[in-house]
């Protein structure tokens, strides 16, 4: 299991003390889309640059235009890029087909898209399925909302999940066993940043087995 | 009937320059998406300094965090800023609200939206929705496209059409009666931009009367 550290709104230099603070607890570091639309691609090269041995996820949330935006995530460093499964079949096979050719990985994001979608996705046998609870959902649960669809994510090969992570559903997670848990604002915002990722840390590595999703 | 000229894919210098060119043939600067996700909201506020007297629309294509990114797009210089139909009531009821605060303009992208969200969506009464054929439908058409869901877009106040827009489909999208056509690489990737620009312009206003949108 793969923790994953998403961050958004904040500055470059904020996401790099904050990185440099949690560095060994983390797996995974998350340009969030804030940054991306905030600081542009150069949001994914300059955490490159300052982490050259990390896993880097650009959550670029494509839309459209899959070559040019997943060729350009690439290009700047990431690892593995996000389109959104809502958008169009054309647009994910782009998507796909850029990730194989650069040996990266997609990660598609099920927010708001329909089970029948959902469905038809699975032919990417080898994607990131991201389980996801919009920051917008304000009165939303992101362990009711797996559990609702739980046979739907059955027999997928790689999840993620996140969208509201803490400490109190961290148990729920668990024992769902994702390959990655994205956490944000219970890390980031902590009082103590440190302290929170290495508890999260302990949590994840006591309770489930670890395996590397991106092997 | 506002022509809107979308720059996509190239630098921040050449859409100046662009821009510079086509300035009295265009009432609606787009900073699209690739702008948006390559150099960040500077692509916003480089463009409102360049042009301040232009309505500028920023492609931002929000999918969450509806809140943070319509504020964001605002306070860079954005008159008008997207959303994509097919995300969370919450996120759109979010950059809604937003734009009213700022007394701004919204603009939904009905690209991926099914016909029963498109129906919900009618509420936002005084948004602008987006009839686009996505730049991944390779063999789309989007006079096919509108023709197919004539019935759901008749009784929408502000309508904007893009995605393919060239010189052959012209008259057949003069007979939509767009409040906005939204026009990239037919102006910006021919030989010789001024010009082409001019023809669409004259092609638009000798077509049907003008009226803007946005007021």
């Amino acid at each position: 299991m793969n923790i994953q550290l998403a961050l958004d709104r904040i500055t470059l230099k904020e996401a790099e003390s904050i990185v440099e603070k949690v560095n060994n607890y983390i797996d995974i570091i998350e340009v969030g889309t804030s940054l991306i639309k905030d600081y542009g691609k150069n949001s994914i090269s300059f955490i490159r640059k300052h982490f050259p041995n990390k896993i880097i996820l650009a959550d670029i949330k494509t839309c459209d235009e899959g070559e040019y935006e997943f060729t350009s995530a690439f290009d700047a460093g990431a690892d593995i890029a996000t389109v959104m499964g809502n958008s169009s079949l054309g647009t994910i096979d782009s998507c796909y087909n850029v990730s194989k050719k650069y040996h990266k990985d997609i990660m598609i994001d099920l927010m708001e898209t329909s089970k029948e979608k959902v469905q038809q996705l699975k032919k990417y046998e080898d994607a990131i399925f991201f389980i996801h609870l919009a920051k917008d959902s304000k009165d939303g649960n992101l362990i009711n909302m797996f559990n609702s669809e739980k046979k739907l994510y059955t027999d997928m090969k790689k999840i993620a999940i996140g969208g509201g992570v803490n400490k109190k559903n961290i148990p729920d997670i668990l024992m769902i066993k994702p390959d990655i848990i994205v956490v944000g604002s219970a890390i980031t915002k902590a009082e103590d940043i440190n302290w929170a990722a290495s508890e999260f840390n302990k949590m994840l590595r006591e309770g489930v087995d670890i395996h590397d999703c991106t092997k």
